[in-house]
């Protein structure tokens, strides 16, 4: 059977400030108002249901993702599973992970993996390919690359050299070849004989496999690590599988699957065809993927522009104003503001270093906390008080909690809500409010069909969010994680 | 006897978004913690006692004059005078409508006229020239104009062409010569010839003159605005005063002294010497005023600074992230960012023009509001309710107020607050609340010893703040505005 997995572990340090730490690029939306992850999965969807879509993440990522997968589907959800990473590596102990679970569903599965940051379309044809792939994958049992015919000399991306063209396996929209040779990035002098040559593609970082095939070449280019993922196997439906698992990923190699093992196999195939593929690989990738005004400008947001040129302006809420700007990007948001010439949109993450340095929260975090429930801003913060405004969503409610070291006091703003303090229940409308004193069970819930709006004023010497006891959470945050790949709840329930 | 006159009626556009048009440059510290404003009145203050020294402002100006005044002399307060223009015209109207309320004071007085946006020292140096022109004035009957030794040759100065030295009113220090010319801001070339030919000083736009030879010169000169001014001149001191001069502004001509006087006039004498002086006329200025980096930055704030050179980064409270910039200016407020080259600072008021054309309030004013018991700050708003952090000065209470179009809710945050509610009483600890109906006078107070702090979320379907009925204020702003030039009020009781 066809499998799906999506590579969702990205770090978010090039798409500073507003990517951050714990609030990824696969989070953001660069068109129209989905994530890039959830249009990935969208993308996929029609070829490979829900259940054998596997997203590798993260753990500091984990909750986000699942907030993302509960809010597909107009609100029912997609029931994907979750592959969560002790720690963040590389490609291949990542993908090796992943096709050891799906292999213990199903032998014999074929998996195509995903970046979960990439723009493609049109999804007819991206999934005409997959399916192509898929077929050849399954019945070759070879590796297949996804390649894509380069338009300008690109100094960003790895190269496929091509061999010989295998006319039996291409059709009249895909082309497939044998892959000579995986290039690294090369310089423009290079990439501009690739363009003209004709014998180079870029690698796009999408594969198609048979799991089979894939442990195949595994074992005999890298027998040890091989060996390591087999005591990993052994584990797996035993009590001893987390523990297997954090070992395995406490000693593997940082290899990417193209140096780990695509470009030592001999078994690699590319196919080729008709996608607008784009990589959305740092700021200066919205020239490519956004609108432009007449002077080559992206601008999104409230934004004054005077004598400004092929500039990137993306203001949030505030009023950005440039000036006499030439190829510049000036990202603005709540908390954090960057700016840079185009040229230099891959040393952002020298920022996020600088921030992380510095234990400057702006590296990890938004002042805006998405909750399955809804989300928090923290508005204002001093010594001994912290202020939010808190948004509930309609028929949501926040975890029945306690905290030892703040007291509380909410006032609603909009919308209704239902408070719990201790065994009393009580109704709070607009411009009412409630006291929260410490180590007291309280709960917010809005039982209407408005977004309720509550502004929250902490009190207290500690308060930060894990001074937090739940009793009982609708989102199973009082358990423990969740199983990794662990098959996926019946519809209906919470996930 | 020897005034001043400090013409503080700028328009706040050139330095946003740190200033605002109701909170124009002279309100700005740029060094320490003293506005351009106060610094001006402390120059002055060992030459010119403070009832003597007059301040023209505009009407929008008058309240946050009148606060920084107040919040001088450790909190002792100013009693500086006040001439309120009711429209900004230009610095003549200004300067005669001062000239004649000071003349009504003392027919024989010299008046010594400073920009309220400069930097000048040493103080020694400068007081020395002013004494020394005044008594030039006195004496001679001419108007004495300060020039500056040019050492750059600077394009956005107008320059003063000089005729015969005056070797009987020369000393040690300063040099006295008849002017043969203003020049108005010459081109680069110009610029370059004046510098090296050594016979054109930089026009510091500060005069010294006595208000006789003043107006002798204005009536020869501008015969019929001299006119105008006598109709005012004799109303002063008659119910019809306001009246005349609202009139007068109404018809008066837009003229400078300089074009409209000075230049015209052969009665003008300059005095240069040894003063340190910088007009803080744009973001550029910055670099004249500011301790650099070794790479030629002024850096202010909260900045991740990362491969720039010769660039200003001003951040408030928020992160600013810069990378690979050069001689680039990147202001950030609470609520507006600001990034332009530094050759094109002179431009930033288009960018106020813009937001002015789009009803935008970050034309106009801050986020947050000084007021004579405080600050606020608005910290959200949406459709039904705002936001604010209140805080309250030791000792200082607002007025005993009411509203009619909206409810407030108090949360004490920090400090102690007496608060006022109807007939009631209540004292407020950290994390208590109060409800404060529609309709209902009320007063908070901090009758404490350390700032009090309030988060206010006011709920209603209008939330400006001019609905509000003020029943008794400190501050006499439930009064009408004070008299123009009014004797200062004696020494304890609210100005």
């Amino acid at each position: 059977m066809l499998y799906s997995l999506i590579m969702a572990g990205g770090s978010g340090t090039r798409f500073w400030p507003m990517s951050r730490e714990l609030f990824p690029k696969q989070f953001l939306a660069f068109e129209g108002s989905d994530s890039l992850l959830a249009k990935t999965i969208d993308r996929i969807l029609p070829l490979v249901p829900e259940e054998r879509i596997a997203l590798v993440v993260g753990s500091t990522h984990a909750a986000e993702t699942r907030r993302i997968l509960q809010s597909m589907n107009a609100g029912e959800g997609r029931r994907c599973r979750l592959v969560v990473e002790p720690r963040s590596l590389n490609t291949l102990p990542a993908i090796s992970l992943a096709s050891l679970l799906i292999a213990r569903e199903d032998p014999e599965a074929v998996v195509a993996v995903m970046a979960s940051d990439h723009l493609i379309g049109p999804q007819d044809h991206f999934l005409a390919l997959v399916q192509h792939a898929a077929g050849i994958a399954r019945d070759e049992k070879v590796l297949v690359t996804f390649g894509i015919p380069p338009h300008r000399p690109e100094t960003g991306f790895g190269y496929l050299e091509l061999g010989d063209e295998l006319p039996a396996f291409s059709t009249g929209l895909f082309t497939a070849r044998k892959v000579a040779r995986f290039v690294e990035k090369p310089d423009r002098e290079k990439a501009r004989a690739f363009l003209a040559g004709g014998r180079h593609l870029w690698n796009s970082g999408m594969f198609v496999f048979g799991v089979r095939t894939f442990f195949e070449e595994l074992a005999q280019i890298q027998p040890e690590f091989k060996a390591s993922l087999d005591t990993v196997n052994s584990s797996l439906g035993t009590p001893g599988e987390r523990r297997a698992i954090d070992l395995f990923y406490r000693h593997a190699p940082s290899l990417s699957i193209d140096y780990g093992l695509m470009e030592r196999s001999s078994r690699v195939w590319s196919l080729s065809g008709p996608i607008d593929w784009k990589d959305v690989g740092s700021w200066s990738a919205l020239d490519d993927i956004s609108p432009r005004d007449g002077r080559g400008n992206v601008i999104r947001g409230n934004a004054v522009v005077i004598d400004t040129e092929n500039s990137i302006i993306q203001a949030d809420k505030r009023v950005v104003a440039v000036l006499g700007l030439r190829d510049m990007i000036v990202v603005d948001t709540d908390d954090a503001t960057l700016v840079c010439p185009k040229d230099r949109a891959q040393e952002v993450r020298e920022v996020v270093s600088h921030l992380r340095e510095r234990n400057a929260v702006e590296a990890q975090e938004h002042r805006t906390t998405h909750r399955p429930w809804g989300h928090y801003t923290i508005l204002d913060q001093g010594p001994m008080y912290k202020l939010k405004s808190v948004l509930v969503n309609p028929g949501a409610r926040l975890s029945l909690q306690m905290h030892l070291h703040r007291s509380e006091h909410w006032v609603v703003i909009a919308g209704t809500a239902r408070v719990t303090l201790g065994e009393e229940e009580i109704f709070l409308h607009t411009n009412q409010s409630i006291d929260i004193p410490k180590a007291t069970r309280h709960r917010i819930e809005n039982p209407g069909k408005v977004p309720l709006i509550v502004i929250e004023v902490q009190n207290g010497e500690y308060l930060e969010e894990d001074d937090i006891i739940r009793f009982h959470d609708d989102y199973r945050r009082t358990e423990e994680t969740p199983e990794t790949f662990a098959p996926p709840a019946p519809r209906g329930e919470p996930a």
